[in-house]
């Protein structure tokens, strides 16, 4: 076979271990990635307005793949936040993330196997802010047609792909008519495409009672930028938190960025504390986006195995195995 | 003792059902309140371009206390919700909701103990939308000094007020940083006035992935309407849904609009198959803002009673009985 080349962010705080546990992996299960590593930059670059680089951004349009562990922005003004400016420079429209209940990792809830979709651009993260009068501000959410049909359209698409049944657009257009209507009436209009795959719309606050109560009724959600924020972090909470939830970001032009969406850890970072699940998870994702399905399998086994097994679980997860313990007990499933 | 008038709305549906249980209840604890009763209209009040009668919105505010059942707004153009005229007109600015585990009856969650106050009046309520060109709406969010210090003073207030040790701002400020950051500014002006309350701010995310893995961890939440809208049915969620939920609605000069927040379920409506309690519970609200302690507390614990007991619970709830089978139950413990 042929080698893939793949942009790889360790990022910061507990990035660079958790992103070695990856490579680790990859090398056992002998994946044919050759990785272009790019780390945040420790000065502003005037072409991305941030730490970020030029180069790294080139990086990721080149190899259209890539993999990113956490990072930090750096506190100060005049530069943009990292994951933004990723999200804006790589028109990342969609993230997706599955929330499954890992087997032999209790929570409240054993039955959640969902998937939401977050538009990624534009609603209430457009950016447009300002004060009207002394103590009166405004914030403009935006929603276009181009970009609810964008992301609707990779929901379905996503849907059948995956042998889903059912997609449930998030909203509140009892409230917000005109924005979150024009949202809805983008996802009525590839609905019809599949007739194949039910369609249901569903109130926000409905929504998070329901996911609390009964999460086994969802299988694809979709939604505005906002929502998923909020919704997607909600569904990680079911299953034990974002240290084991994988998400990846789809880009224009057929991009593919999987990303692990915890925080950097700071207080941990160097200490071989970390749990590298969500970013081996995510990984996972990037290789099934690049059809390497039986090395994704391989792992993806190998990961629930270790964890259900729970001889070699994190701190996170209440165990007491180092990062690098339960990277080769990963290693010794595959 | 005296007796005070206070409005009532049974609204429709069920609403007319639950309201009678809570006229019984109140009588057989000998609540003195004389109620006047006022139903939705069956035409537009221009005075109110709704279907409220502006005759209904004046007894609220002569009264400056009521209880409202669940309303459903006709469907048709040319008028108002009926939730959004009431809380537009009587100015209700805070919509509060305790939510407590309730012994007895079973969720995946037995530590819930938290109240949700939702500024009620702006920010993604605002109502001001519009196309800019064809394919590209926007919403507008305000936040206003005014509102935000009005709902900030009365969590606090009411955290004193109650015993309670903090108060929790959620917000997404690291995004709207203007909106939800000029909402936090007055949160923290306030929280300098109580230093006997402990405060924190937390990201609405993160808050909603805490909730669900730990709401214990929470006591009292302020936050801006949407988050609020979400939140507040989150946390109902967790103890059992909207059916179980009491909230009161403060408005300008002084007014306490007690109400239950579920739907008026007409596929159910006048078969005696309602469940009463979330109404009742607000009831009791109401009768705590009154002063009426000693009442407030024998009918809270005969409704708390009867749930944990098991014998009679109604249908949303797992069991076989009616509304009026509750209702005596209710009534027999006080
Ligand atoms: C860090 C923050 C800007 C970000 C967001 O709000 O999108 C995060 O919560 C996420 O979900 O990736
Ligand atoms: C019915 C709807 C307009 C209302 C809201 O969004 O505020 C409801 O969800 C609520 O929480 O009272």
């Amino acid at each position: 076979g042929e080698t893939v080349r793949a942009t790889l962010f360790p990022g910061d705080g507990i990035g660079p271990e958790i992103a070695e546990s990856v490579k680790q992996v990859f090398n056992v299960a002998g994946v044919p990635i050759e990785w272009e590593e790019h780390y945040v930059g420790t000065e502003v670059d005037p072409r991305t307005e941030s730490f970020l680089t030029w180069e790294s951004l080139e990086s990721v349009r080149r190899n259209k793949v890539g993999l990113k562990g956490p990072m930090a922005t750096p506190i100060g003004k005049g530069h943009r936040s990292l994951n933004l400016t990723l999200r804006k420079e790589l028109g990342l429209y969609a993230n997706v993330r599955p929330c499954n209940s890992l087997p032999g990792y209790k929570t409240r809830y054993d039955d959640v196997n969902l998937v939401t979709i977050r538009e990624n651009t534009e609603g209430e993260y457009s950016g447009l802010e300002h004060q009207v009068v002394r103590g009166v501000v405004e914030s403009l959410k935006i929603i276009t047609r181009q970009a609810s049909l964008r992301v609707a359209e990779y929901a379905f698409h996503y849907a059948k792909a995956n042998g889903r049944e059912r997609v449930s657009a998030i909203h509140k257009a009892n409230i917000m008519r005109k924005t979150d209507g024009l949202f809805l009436k983008c996802c009525r209009e590839v609905a019809e495409k599949y007739p194949e795959i039910q369609y249901e719309e569903v109130i926000i606050d409905n929504c998070c009672m329901t996911l609390v109560k009964n999460p086994g009724l969802f299988d694809v959600l979709v939604m505005p930028n906002l929502y998923g924020d909020i919704i997607s972090d909600l569904c990680a909470g079911l299953i034990g938190g974002l240290g084991l939830t994988p998400s990846c970001n789809i880009g224009e032009g057929g991009i593919c960025l999987a990303e692990a969406v915890h925080g950097s850890a700071p207080d941990i970072a160097g200490k071989n504390l970390a749990n590298p699940t969500a970013l081996m998870l995510s990984a996972v994702m990037m290789l099934r986006h690049l059809q390497f399905n039986d090395k994704a399998d391989r792992i993806h086994k190998a990961i629930l195995q270790t964890i259900a097994e729970g001889k070699y679980r994190t701190a996170d997860l209440g165990g007491k195995a180092s990062t690098s313990e339960f990277t080769k007990a990963v290693c010794d499933h595959i």
